[in-house]
């Protein structure tokens, strides 16, 4: 018989444009060697600098359009013409394997997510203040109003389903949203549900006064 | 109009006697600065040393008996003789100025809390082995085998009940232990309810576009 496994936990993170949270992402999988981030599927071509696996899995639009028949996607989404997913299978097999997985996706991903794995657990980072949100996605200095005002209609919108999610980081300095980024992930590791599995002998030995743990 | 207060959130925590409870939440409170323990409310006399208001309310049985007609407990219990309880009105007032509070109470004691107040947060401590929880039981080399054959009884019987909690730490090294209490109370600051009263006006800023928050 063998062990049962400790099952990772899916986090599902989400923010507006703007918000940092691909550093944060970064900086966490730096500092916890559990975690892991999902990479994406996805149609559109390789840019240079790019790899394939590491970046994104890109695959033929047959391909993903296979890969949604058969209902692998637990996510995915049409952005300009190219198609987006997380694979079902890949996420499955990484929780198997005791790790944490990150999904970096937009508000309607997260929806799809919670659907079918409920008890992933949702975090939602904003920018301190509405002008430093506007200082990142108009800094550039180089777009058109037209783009930056639909850069910040869609922040405002993704803001709006902030409150969907378990818990809120507002990224005002970075090293303290860091470390609140990896509080939440570690104290998912000491729920009873998970620390149940893990522990499951000592809890045994315990109940029994030691004597099953001690022979 | 007055501004909504963040409401602070009560951990419930319990341990078989043994498992380093005492310590780990003196611990706590010195590290947190927004974190507070309940005192109890007792009928048993107060010993040399012991301070009314901070190991304990000492109170005539009169007055429990009439605090448990008006309701005042959220939970109490009768232990060889004397009376022990939590005063709900205490708990809530000390919430309601968004500080965090701490109950060390068993589980029964846990239980009638639940009822109560349903967001309450259950962390249960154990010892890393029975071995240890047995060393701490008889250690003390001067008690009957009777009493200590009830001592471990009395744990069995707590540990029986973990499962019951939201969060399971195992105290093997003092110092991770206390990290991951730490971390559990600082990820509960982190909640979509906490944090939607603490940043109300800056998630209505950002919904906006930030029209709101600048002006």
């Amino acid at each position: 018989m063998s062990e049962p496994v400790d099952k990772g936990t899916l986090f599902v993170i989400s923010a507006p444009s703007g918000a940092g949270k691909t550093s944060l992402v970064a900086a966490m999988l730096e500092r916890d060697p559990i975690l892991c981030v999902s990479v994406s599927h996805t149609t559109r071509p390789m840019r240079p600098g790019e790899q394939d696996g590491v970046n994104y899995h890109f695959v033929e639009r047959e391909t993903f359009q296979s890969m949604i028949g058969q209902d692998d996607f637990l996510e995915h989404a049409e952005v300009f013409g190219n198609f987006y997913g997380t694979s079902q299978r890949w996420v499955e097999e990484t929780l198997s394997q005791g790790k944490d997985v990150i999904l970096e996706i937009d508000w309607q991903g997260a929806v799809q997510v919670r659907r079918l794995i409920p008890n992933c657990v949702g975090i939602f980072i904003v920018p301190p203040s509405p002008e430093s949100l506007r200082a990142r996605l108009t800094g550039r200095g180089q777009d058109a109003d037209d783009v930056i005002e639909r850069r910040l209609r869609e922040a405002a919108e993704e803001c709006s389903h902030a409150l969907e999610f378990d818990y809120l980081v507002v990224n005002d300095q970075f090293d303290v949203a860091l470390e609140e980024l990896l509080s939440i992930v570690r104290t998912q590791r000491l729920s009873v549900e998970r620390q149940e599995v893990r522990h499951a002998d000592l809890l045994a030995a315990l109940v029994s006064g030691g004597t099953a743990y001690t022979n």
